[in-house]
């Protein structure tokens, strides 16, 4: 295990040191984490990254080495690195599970700690999450184009260094794919583990008929062959049909056959064709290359014959939008019991925040069981699901509607409590099926892979009337 | 330490199971790591990660826990894994010294040993390479751009995982950035770190004058102080120049100011007017948000008034072009001590490889000491820098051009020989300053951040030959 207590960056030590150096770091304050929509072209997210978070939180320690270092940089004096290396997190941390379909200016994680540790973990809480719900968000989308078929994901030689291949293999499990062929990912997280041969395995025997009857010797129940080394209709296709008449001869059955290159609306039709009339009609037909959710969608709609899609760069970078912006923000301080919101101003209205302690609700139809809208509302709130409710538009407040018949449920649950870990750790095929189950519960306009309808999330009455009057008293 | 062994695809060890149980595994092949020239964004990348690349070939090690990982797989067999528990890399690598600049087709690392080996490392070869040369590029671009002045990399927050964080910031330092804010980048590789305080911070003060005085108290040699967390113009500079006059009181000179919104252009040059009214002419002003290097160039060509800047989320993603595509491809085999070249053939021309056992030399004038040309030849070929030197476009054979009064330098050195590493580990600081003196030997067109001029990549006589007899007996 890594020591990833340093992985912050260093003005949240130098904040540290000044909190510590005017008797302030104990004051209690709640941060937010959440995402602005950025560039347009992601109006929903899926949540990810809360299991790495909480190894985060739990291996916080300063240690020898650490602490040398810190000294080495000449900023901060012998005191306040005697009370770095007493270091424990003792705070509360509240997030949305993962999986869950999320919305921009949603609090995704609340942190309520010292500020001391809250402003230490900044930097690794964004990276985190960032990057898992990044990814875990694209893979969501391409499993969606790919409608039911199975999604490999491929990515790792693409990635963004060994994590980035590692975690995002775990985040692109969470958005739903079947499988990855990344080893180390499979043995931690317990995820499937699928691959076959490529092409090097074909170019190091004599011809691509004995290197194909090679494999088959060896995986004679799980022989999926890649058909494109020298020519994918002429050599490749018929190649393979003959391994795999020999292996039905022995009793087994053949898995596949992968396509990597050249046009495969075209290529998987005739392959299809060709393995059906030889009587494979069970044999799948894997297709691999630059693929991602616009490029699955269109193979679908040209009659591709594609069982299986194998989806690496474009998924594993995010490829069309690499960085997820989520951000940190001060919302609340305590003066003894009583909670003080705050809110960060700015010229541009997007950009300012929602103050207090607050919590985040979605709103279910009884009768459907489909979302309606999500409602941020202060903490104290309460909600009688027998009285009608009515939300309105926070910046269209014209914009409004009144529910009855509805069902509201609280989105974030406890992580940490007083430092310590509550929440259980969940195999990753049960949050996978977490999500495929929540997409369910939204209707297809909200998720349309472009110009999707926009899901309303609305202020509670209470919380928009704090935040006008916060800013009114700011514009004084 | 993690044990990286099985940072690989499976199919990887579906291969060296399929090698071992044909009695192939021990013959040796090269295969060369290179990337073509995908989106035409980029014509030239800077080399990094083979620090990396060798910490993770000297950790190959199967333990218990991967071997007992791997049988739960029920796709090998004892033996096998008997032979995996005894694996160690036996073989010779070559690579390109990190900070050199690179061009597409290029051999960047030769890997050189038992095909059993070279396969199993063949994903993470490409992880680490790919992901450092992306960043290493992205940031040498951006310091371009910013002509000089101080850039500082700080997008641990918005990284692909903590390692795109670590390594992306390693890789930054490689392409030309001063420091980062990530300490523990800054811990491992010895990067300076830099950074101040947040907004948080002044929204934890009763207001921004207080705040201000609070940290140039904690830190009166080392004051930056970030001015637009309520207003830039009118409070964020009036106060910081407040403070700056109380310190200079004191003995102590100002350090800068931070500006993180709004126009920087303009925000600049009217803070730098009041900061030099006022008598601090040599506080710098640090800017951020968004910027890459087209928007520091427009930046700076409107005359913008800053001295640092903070270059985050498109940097440490390579926002544009977020994957470099370098590809692991078979280019020989030995029999006995016989060479035997191997080709890959495609249908698009681009993607057909180089054969043979290759080096890779760049030809210097030697008046001028700038690149002229770099050449892909093979291992054993000979060059008399004394006698004149024709070369060739590979693709367009008239365009020829005969050289003399040059020196021609081979770019690959010896990183691992019999398994044992022998490159020398260099302070990252002296690779960064190694890159700023590659850059001076190419002219400004090959460097041109848009459509720069094509830098020749030339095959020599002899390997085009050869590439040319290999094409057209395939053919046949």
């Amino acid at each position: 295990m890594r020591n990833l207590t340093l992985l912050t960056d260093l003005y949240q030590l130098t904040m540290m040191y000044g909190y510590y150096k005017h008797g302030m770091h104990q004051n209690r304050a709640v941060f937010d984490m959440f995402f602005r929509n950025a560039d347009g072209l992601r109006t929903h997210a899926v949540m990810a990254g809360n299991e790495q978070l909480a190894e985060y939180i739990e291996g916080l320690s300063f240690g020898e080495e650490e602490l040398l270092y810190l000294k080495s940089l000449n900023l901060f004096d012998d005191m306040f690195l005697d009370e770095l290396a007493a270091f424990r997190f003792t705070g509360d941390i509240t997030a949305v599970p993962e999986g869950t379909i999320v919305f921009p200016g949603e609090p995704l994680i609340r942190v309520d700690a010292p500020i001391f540790e809250a402003q230490l973990i900044e930097s690794a809480v964004l990276n985190i999450i960032n990057h898992q719900t990044l990814i875990a968000t694209k893979a969501s989308r391409v499993v969606q184009a790919a409608k039911g078929d199975r999604v490999l994901e491929f990515g790792l030689r693409r990635a963004q260094g060994p994590d980035a291949g590692i975690y995002g293999s775990r985040a692109s499990v969470v958005g739903g794919c079947n499988s990855t062929s990344n080893v180390l990912a499979g043995k931690m997280f317990g995820i499937p583990v699928s691959g076959t041969h490529a092409h090097s395995w074909v170019m190091s025997f004599p011809d691509e008929l004995s290197a194909f009857r090679a494999y088959a010797k060896n995986f004679p129940d799980a022989c999926l062959l890649l058909v494109d080394t020298y020519n994918t209709l002429k050599s490749g296709v018929p190649n393979a049909i003959t391994v795999f008449r020999e292996l039905r001869e022995q009793g087994h059955e053949p898995t596949g056959i992968r396509l990597d290159s050249g046009d495969l609306a075209f290529l998987s039709r005739e392959a299809r064709r060709m393995l059906d009339d030889a009587g494979f009609k069970n044999v799948n037909i894997c297709a691999s290359g630059d693929l991602d959710e616009t490029l699955i969608r269109d193979l679908k709609q040209q009659g591709a014959s594609i069982d299986i899609w194998g989806v690496g760069t474009r998924l594993i970078t995010s490829e069309d939008a690499p960085a997820l912006g989520g951000v940190y923000k001060l919302s609340a301080e305590y003066k003894g019991d009583a909670i003080i919101p705050k809110i960060k101003i700015s010229e541009n209205p997007a950009k300012i925040t929602n103050p207090g302690l607050k919590k985040l609700l979605r709103i279910y139809d009884k009768e459907s069981g489909m979302a309606i809208a999500d409602l941020i509302a202060l903490d104290h709130e309460v909600f009688d699901e027998d009285q009608p409710l009515s939300i309105f538009d926070p910046v269209d407040t014209w914009k409004k509607m009144t529910l009855t018949n509805y069902r509201i449920c609280e989105l974030q649950a406890p992580l940490f409590k007083f430092g310590k870990r509550i929440a259980a750790q969940y195999p990753i095929m049960e949050i996978r099926d977490y999500h495929l189950r929540e997409l369910k519960t939204f209707w297809d306009q909200y998720l349309r892979l472009r110009n999707p309808h926009v899901y309303k999330v609305d202020l509670s009455h209470e919380l928009w009337a704090l935040k006008q009057e916060m800013l009114l008293s700011y514009g004084n």
